[in-house]
């Protein structure tokens, strides 16, 4: 297939208005429904075009993504990307003398949304980390602070006591009422004053957003994200069947003019935003601009989905949520989680809202799981009643704060040349920016040379470009290894920085994913 | 509201060709498209109208779906049905000065595959069950089996152990290879030769129905299902926008005549089936009719959702599963679970598939939940290794099967005049015929008056009608119980028996939903 052949309308008009991916999408288009593109034909790996037509790899996984959301092509984990067989047209299978099949041609029955997923997470870069690595990639806390001596005594309480039958046996959907109450009470003292109608328990705060997701979207439907944002939670709307509608953002958080001026033109369902510490920024937004942002919400009717996956790792002062200055207007589901401050492996969360949505969301939760956990939900309920949780924040506030000091003094050493980046107030993050025209994939073989990884933060746009962030966990590695990790990063930035005068477009490895 | 004079267009011409249901939605959708139906409007109870209009309570609950699949009207749980607004429409709520509003309208916001939902649980009847309640209402397996001393060993020694940190990280979204490993090992047993990428550890079947139907379904494609079948499974295919299609059933399983007719008539999706120990019905379908299935299958490209919930719940001598049967031609995906034979509060189940399937369906695993809860995959995976579960087993099967036979002895003994049923090969469901003209909804406040209850049978079918069958399960009382229990059924059934000479229509209670 001679690619450049076929996509040649693009090369020769490189200054027409239309963006490059959509014409990219449109060249393929039209090559798929006239006939030159077959059916399980395999198109260029997204690197290869990219080098091809001279263009960022980003623009072409956009393109690519763009297709997928069409129908018309289709990736393999592994394997690439494929024109879609039509699913108006018999299939290319073997009919049997009966006139039907032997088998099922599988590919003509995966859902859109699925195969959108699918490409989505084909951004992803995915790296194998050797022995020895220092990984500032992923989105865990420590292993050294999970509370296995607190959990093995509650635990042993449990199981010998009369609750024993208890733990084995369902929960209600709105969750166990002894985590209920536990956890509206840490909310009280948060500022949030929530009934027991208003409360659910979640299987992790990922379902949280897939709850609120399917309660809320009809396929199409509009949702608005920061931009950048939560990767995961862009993969869930597509899988909800939505369109996401980038809102930028700024070092202070999102951009409240495109923020207004995205919802007065658009009809959205749902703001997906995490105002506190931002994934993958690390941002707050100040107090006066989230009742702004409120204020906006409810003028244009933009319910809000408040993420505050790491409120709890607070290096400052806290600031109020959305959901404390929303008080009883109800434009706010707020969501927290056991995931960051504590540990992930218990699958526990928990969403607020008003009655109404609430009883729509546990109905929801009923058909994606029927309920949580018992036995997580057991144990995190006496954890919290014994007053454990809030000794362990202590400890891990603590903790993470001096390795944020350690690794910005790291920053400012090693990296001081090429990076620049602000100090977040908590959280788990630094969003650290590479100068104009440095790719952080590019970069990114460089540092696993050296042995150190982190996210490049491309993957977490919605619009496309945006190469020269990366975005580095703090609080997963201990300050020796923070250190030694950002002086091997140092290393990575000056030999690809030599490599910048000699080649363009560095190969990386790309292998199983490890980035969240 | 004068609903007589609003509906007799349907009261007038009842001899009409099209359904009743449709004759109903269609005079209620015209009153709300010109107006005589206000936003809002509160629509009577099913109950209520079904009286006014003498007819079954079923067909007016289907009206009402229809409604509100087509987005007419919604239902707030515990409220009623009310009719929409109209997302065309500017909402009524009052605009502030700058042409805004100050609240979210959030009925405006909710999908239209959730409103599908809640109208559907709507069906659902709901008891309040006084202490001392005998209940064979109930999907869960008996307390007193729960393995309390074992688990309570293991997870001791996985929190003392160097594998502590791990239970609290995060687990791939396949599940954990110890788990993994053992779930393949034990399937091999059963006759289910499966690689290590042909598995996926999910957070209990429900997530599994859930996750198959989203990797599949786009808004309304169809899917089949057996008539009756499990309520929650409807729920959750309508969740993924699907349209249910019903494939008759008779005592021996599935009506392969049925789904050959249907199956080459509509392109389907998927066919959700329960071949061993159904649930409602308790049928098994025979080996030569699995084989028959399968061609179709393949023949008419119906993949097949195998859900072997009970499966290890054999009082005889077990069956080859479809997947079995389906060596490596990949028409099946197989689904089981810990829940019913061991203990639900884990929420731990599996599901197999061909690679290419099994890779989609990680994927849209990882966007429901990121991963399944690790404890509980620890010590699943633990005390399969310990060769606990086999034991265990053993020990059901044998405590299930002297109950069942309890249960049959006492249906014979207290309720033969009334009841016809077929002794189930295994599982933990009996279904129960009422003889004609009689209502398993009706039977039910007087057997809550008598101190019993049983889940009535017309909430488990697709298509309307079918009022006269009732699912008791067997395994969650003791011998004494279901003796007692079902003699309690038997003078409800006398009582009901009575009344049926004297009153055409009880009321029953509705109350807090506590069927499964």
């Amino acid at each position: 297939m001679d690619w450049l052949e076929l996509l040649k309308p693009i090369t020769k008009h490189k200054d027409r208005r239309s963006p490059m991916y959509l014409r990219i999408t449109q060249c393929i288009r039209s090559a798929i429904e006239d006939g030159r593109l077959a059916e399980e034909q395999r198109l260029p790996p997204d690197r290869e075009l990219a080098k091809l037509l001279d263009i960022d790899r980003s623009t072409v996984a956009r393109a690519y993504d763009q297709l997928a959301a069409d129908g018309l092509v289709y990736s393999h984990v592994g394997r690439g990307t494929f024109v879609h067989h039509s699913p108006a047209k018999p299939t290319s299978q073997p009919r049997t003398a009966r006139g039907g099949y032997d088998r099922i041609v599988w590919p003509d029955k995966f859902s859109r949304s699925s195969a959108t997923v699918d490409a989505i997470v084909q951004r992803q870069p995915a790296v194998n980390a050797q022995a020895g690595t220092i990984s500032f990639a992923a989105g865990s806390p420590t292993e050294e602070f999970f509370p296995a001596k607190d959990f093995e005594s509650i635990v042993q309480e449990l199981l010998a006591s009369s609750k024993a039958p208890e733990v084995f046996g369902y929960t209600q959907p709105e969750g166990h009422p002894a985590l209920r109450s536990e956890v509206l009470a840490y909310l009280k003292q948060q500022g949030i004053a929530a009934s027991d109608e208003e409360i659910l328990i979640v299987s992790g705060s990922q379902q949280g957003i897939d709850l609120v997701a399917r309660t809320l979207i009809n396929p199409d439907d509009t949702v608005l994200t920061e931009d950048p944002t939560y990767f995961w939670a862009i993969c869930t709307f597509a899988a909800n069947g939505a369109r996401c509608v980038p809102v930028s953002t700024a070092p202070d958080g999102v951009r409240l003019d495109v923020f207004e001026n995205v919802a007065s033109r658009v009809e959205a369902k749902l703001f997906y935003t995490m105002p506190s510490f931002h994934n993958p920024t690390g941002s707050t937004l100040s107090v006066e601009r989230r009742q702004k942002l409120l204020q906006l919400a409810r003028e244009h009717q933009v319910p809000i989905l408040e993420d505050n996956f790491v409120g709890d790792l607070c290096y400052t002062t806290p600031l109020p949520s959305l959901k404390t200055l929303d008080g009883q207007a109800g434009t706010v589901i707020y969501q927290g989680t056991f995931s960051k401050a504590l540990c992930p492996g218990m699958r526990v969360g928990w969403l607020v809202a008003a009655p109404d949505v609430m009883a729509r969301l546990r109905l929801v939760k009923r058909t994606c799981d029927l309920s949580t956990n018992t036995l997580s939900q057991l144990i995190l309920a006496e954890y919290l009643r014994r007053g454990l949780y809030q000794e362990h924040l202590q400890l891990v506030q603590n903790a993470y704060r001096k390795r944020l000091d350690v690794m910005c003094l790291a920053l400012q050493e090693h990296t001081r040349q090429w990076l620049s980046f602000d100090r977040p107030q908590g959280g788990m993050f630094i969003w650290a920016k590479l100068p104009p025209g440095y790719s952080a994939r590019e970069l990114l073989s460089f540092a696993q040379r050296e042995g150190v990884i982190y996210s490049p933060g491309d993957v977490f746009f919605i619009s496309s470009g945006n190469s020269e962030y990366m975005r580095l966990n703090f609080i997963q590695q201990n300050a020796e290894q923070i250190d030694e990790g950002i002086r091997r990063l140092g290393k990575a930035l000056q030999a690809y920085s030599n490599s910048r005068k000699r080649v363009a477009h560095p190969a990386y490895v790309v292998a199983e994913s490890t980035f969240i």
